[in-house]
């Protein structure tokens, strides 16, 4: 790793130390997100204004120093480590919230926790719907860089839905405006979605203009259950193809709901252990649920094994215990896990059932399966024991056969973390190497000097060769 | 006008004289678009397959021809009309369309028209919102090229909200994909919305996958009139304050419907000629509409001077009429329309009013204005007579203050026409000189010979230096 000792003593200089951190505390803080996988930078910048972001990324380009933008760090990729070390930008306090409750429409700066934008929405009649699992701890900025997805994408979309100006800074430093607080625009380039999703590497973004959508009145909750995966995924087609539209649509297999049901000494369905099952919850007026609710019902007596609905939401609370519980759970068949988010299109899931039996298989490891229904984003968690060699080897080589059999049912090898460190191995199972070429050539465009959170998405990186920080995070699953 | 004889000739060599027309008659039909700017290219090609796109950018590269792709060439921009001459793409018989109605997806090739997309779609029970004017006669191809609106943006969002892949050739003809069949996808720098408003500059888009939405199963129709601009846009904004969201919204000034009434010869409500009108549509089931229409009503009640609700779909055709009369209309107050589709920011809507106002007292020209007012798309009419000098000045000079105007009320010059060849004067309005430097540099990054779409954009282009061809077409508001 490059040392910058001469630029930061710039760059300390030009902000001030109150700016500036060099402590090994504050170094020690920044090195690592959510993949624990830690790299030592050689400042902290904590900005006050716009001016201090354009410094910065003068210096930074100008004395060749990485700097990697930061907001809560649970990045599940590596996005938010700072490889080539250099410094990391923390936006965290730049957290205002401002909603306009005419427009429905959200003002955040890049640092403001998604759940907080949320509870701020909700005060005011409207709901911002991306909810990421790690909501209380992860920020807009964040969720932007990864376009951050959750468990309401397949009824009301994902972060890239919901932005519609974006303002912050190009590689070099220019201050730069994206779109309008408007829901139409079609002046230049659209740098906008460009940014969203590009993991912090072709822009720092400081703040957004998200659209919101009326809160609505009740949500009713129905859990259901089925003979086995395929039979599952054959149901939720039919449901799909009436048209119905639940707000969220919660999948776990049965292995999923084994570790869920182990762990709180209860059968979901009595009788009935370890039967996949699929959490359905509707959003809308007392009278669209009553629209959808006989809808619902009717094709869970039609398909489903057993199925019980939610009366009110202590009810519902109860139903979601499944679903709350089967991550954390999961660390029962193995102390470590590869929380793998890939994408498969509706048309293939029975296909996807199939393979992922057959990889468990000739894996020998389990594979706890759970996800988003309506959007197609299943995690896949593939578990191991660390310090068993054999295991390891195995999961490695579990992950490279799921993502390519992922990618051949048109899928994708990510839906909502992004490919930071940990999936640069797969990048060119997605893309062709025209399509790696194309952008390349729009990071080199951008950011000349290469800047910006260099060493990811593109470069290979061996997660296994790391070692990982033996913490624990506030948003850990356990 | 550079001329590439040799080039043509190598490229009816190697595709055909079949796939590659060059006769006046062919070269004419493809030298202009709804802008009326005819530029006469050298051949026009229209390819079976794959390959003949990727031979044909390979040669336009070699030799460095511009190429310019055109489905149904309705643009109002120019952005079709092939300005540098060279070659012209025609993908209109690249038009099949495929509905998934488990998935609620369409797959259809560039060439598809939008209201065939929309028929389809419709077939099997699903609905494709986006509804430019023109979709009889527009291609989706265009559509993402424009980023096209139309009347349902507010509530369902534009072109780009519904594209969830893009198939189709980079400048240099390497076949690429971006996206897939899925609700989510992180994986990568996202190009799929780089090419979406890039009106055909960043690549060549042949196929796309179009994401679906339930069909409402009834809609409801109100026309309300209000005393004035203001009056309306304030009571708009009470409107979407209590949540609701019409799924059409159609603002219509009393400049707008004075030529509705004058050419019908009849006034929209009886003794009170000449005020302004919102017309909503709700669109939902019974029971959701049962919701909304007391709510609509009541507010209807409080805010308008006299409202009318349809009972039936008749009923709602005669509520529609000033809407569809009114475009064709404006041509009793000139023989030319300068037709802007501006976007104002709901807060400032009443700014913008009073801004029109003064920009009509100044300009001494009709200035009839109507639109999308829940996505705040207003297509703002200068009407004037194209033999008399002095008012074609006057309205060249009021176009240059709308924009001005515009994008200091936080707005944007286009919301769903686009730059092409007519906004170029006003692209510095809208973006920084940064901006469009990082714009830029995508250009020259992923087209490094500048062959597609040359002189589009960022080259300063005086429509009132060139003729516009005197003829009717069928898309025409007449």
């Amino acid at each position: 790793m490059k040392h910058h000792a001469k630029a930061t003593a710039a760059l300390v200089r030009k902000l001030g130390r109150d700016r500036v951190a060099t402590s090994g505390d504050a170094l020690f803080r920044a090195s690592f997100d959510g993949s624990k996988l830690s790299f030592l930078p050689e400042a902290v910048i904590r900005p006050r204004k716009r001016d201090d972001i354009s410094t910065a990324l003068a210096l930074a380009n100008k004395h060749r120093v990485p700097v990697t933008v930061r907001g809560g760090g649970t990045s599940l990729t590596g996005s938010g480590s700072p490889v080539h070390g250099g410094w990391v930008l923390n936006l965290s306090k730049w957290n205002r919230i401002r909603i306009d409750a005419d427009a429905g429409l959200a003002h955040a700066q890049a640092g403001a926790l998604v759940a907080d934008i949320q509870a701020a929405a909700e005060t005011a009649g409207w709901v911002y719907p991306p909810d990421p699992a790690s909501k209380k701890y992860c920020t807009i900025g964040g969720n932007i860089a990864c376009n951050a997805g959750g468990m309401h994408g397949g009824r009301y979309g994902v972060t890239r839905d919901f932005i519609l100006a974006l303002r912050g800074h190009l590689p070099t430093g220019e201050y730069v405006e994206w779109g309008a607080a408007t829901k139409k625009f079609s002046a230049g380039f659209n740098l906008r979605d460009l940014w969203i999703g590009a993991e912090g590497m072709l822009g720092v973004v400081t703040e957004a203009v998200l659209k919101l959508i009326p809160k609505p009145a009740e949500r009713w909750t129905l859990l259901t259950a089925f003979p086995d995966e395929v039979a599952a995924f054959r149901a939720i087609r039919t449901l799909f193809a009436q048209r119905v539209q639940p707000a969220i649509c919660e999948f776990l297999d049965r292995h999923s709901v084994q570790c869920a049901e182990t762990k709180t000494g209860k059968t979901v369905f009595a009788g009935q252990p370890g039967k996949p099952v699929i959490l359905i919850e509707l959003a809308g007026s007392p009278n669209e649920l009553a629209d959808t609710k006989p809808a619902v019902l009717a094709w869970a007596a039609e398909h489903a094994q057993a199925f019980r609905e939610a009366h009110d939401r202590d009810e519902a609370e109860e139903l979601w215990t499944v679903r709350r519980k089967c991550s954390g759970a999961m660390f029962a068949l193995g102390d470590s896990k590869l929380n793998e988010d890939i994408v498969v299109p509706l048309a293939n899931y029975e296909k996807f059932a199939v393979f992922l039996d057959k990889l468990r298989k000739k894996s020998r490891l389990p594979i706890p399966t759970f996800g988003h229904l309506a959007d197609g984003n299943l995690h896949v968690n593939i578990m191991y024991h660390r310090e068993n060699r054999a295991e390891y080897l195995r999961a490695e080589k579990a992950v490279g056969e799921l993502m390519k059999g992922v990618v051949a049912l048109g899928g994708a090898i990510s839906g909502e973390h992004g490919i930071g460190l940990a999936k640069t191995p797969f990048l060119r199972l997605q893309h062709t190497p025209a399509q790696i070429k194309a952008m390349r050539a729009i990071k080199d465009a951008l950011d000349p000097n290469g800047i910006l959170n260099p060493g990811k998405m593109f470069t290979l990186f061996k997660v296994w060769e790391h070692p990982r920080l033996n913490i624990e995070l506030p948003w850990d699953h356990k």
